[in-house]
């Protein structure tokens, strides 16, 4: 019973992840409404935004996990941010998780840098406004959105070091808790579920 | 912006597609216990279910739309239906989908019979228990399912002759109507349009 489906996925396990402490990364806007004055001024300059996120999946006991990061113990949010006006999708997309996530300092010694393994496009969410709602299609009558946010499945391999900055939290959060949960990890995040469903793993 | 993304969709306006009716297709159980015991045997006899539904999209003036059948004025439910144990997952579906949609009578007769193009898997729906509910994976400890529904994305051609089983409705619900919706139309038929978000469509 798998036609028309993806290749089947391989997880490993969270313990094969080594998890190390890097500087702070503080948020670059102090506030919502400053967030959405700098997407202002760069659509006036450059467009509409694209910011790219990565969903890195793992397993505990064969539950698949999405490792996904606690800001200053209260939201959370994907690996991943905007590009820069002319820069590569994919390649932007890797450097944002290297910044994000990549291991510096003695931890990252014995480690030769791997390579990001990029899979499919998720999702899309479009911003119509400058405004907080994003919506995964792009409502009426609005010709020119002003963020277009892509998630990308992230396949790991079997191990990795990754250094988290030491104002956020790597969470790795099982399927199940996330389903149906909008309450608590907003519509974007709730709706992983839905969109790995058409996805079979193996777990190793 | 389109990197790791599925191929663009051409979607063809509601108009192209003419309806029609037909006999009546009463429900094979007359209750939700019924149906439940029903399973339960088949389950006995065959193991797991498998069950194939139809996602179908066009669109009016550019806001794709998802054909649904209401039933007596009430629930909601995507084309397709169960498998017969043996069938193959493609020809069943397709079978399944003429049995509720294609033309008969005079007015299927200037038709050629159109196979449905079968697209990509867009989810699959798990019932882990001979209970009502089912989720976008397999729970916890749940071994052996009861149930696996997947959803296909159906390519409609440029025009089509549906007819409609006489107690049923075909509806073309816009995305932004099933969004976030799901005491309407319930959990599976609320994400459609994260399942959709992926692809780009063209509309002509
Ligand atoms: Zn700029
Ligand atoms: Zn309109
Ligand atoms: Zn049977
Ligand atoms: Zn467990």
């Amino acid at each position: 019973f798998n036609a028309r489906q993806p290749q089947t996925i391989r997880l490993y396990p969270l313990s094969n992840y080594t998890f190390g402490v890097k500087e702070t990364q503080p948020e670059e806007d102090p506030s919502v409404i400053a967030r959405l004055k700098r997407l202002q001024e760069h659509y006036a300059e450059h467009g509409m935004r694209r910011t790219c996120e990565g969903v890195l999946v793992c397993h505990e006991h064969n539950h698949p996990q999405v490792l996904m990061l606690q800001i200053a113990n209260a939201f959370f949010k994907l690996p991943g941010d905007y590009l820069k006006p002319d820069e590569d999708e994919i390649d932007g997309l890797k450097q944002r998780l290297d910044e994000r996530l990549a291991p510096v300092g003695s931890l990252g010694e014995g480690e030769k840098p791997v390579d990001w393994e990029v899979g499919d496009c998720l999702a899309q969410w479009w911003r119509p406004n400058f405004e907080t709602f994003m919506y995964p299609f792009v409502p009426a009558h609005i010709t020119r959105p002003k963020e277009c946010k892509k998630l990308y499945f992230i396949q790991l391999p079997q191990a990795k070091v990754l250094s988290v900055p030491k104002n956020m939290k790597l969470l790795a959060v099982p399927l199940f808790e996330l389903y149906d949960n909008t309450a608590r990890y907003g519509a974007q995040l709730a709706a992983i579920p839905h969109l790995l469903s058409r996805y079979n793993f193996e777990y190793v």
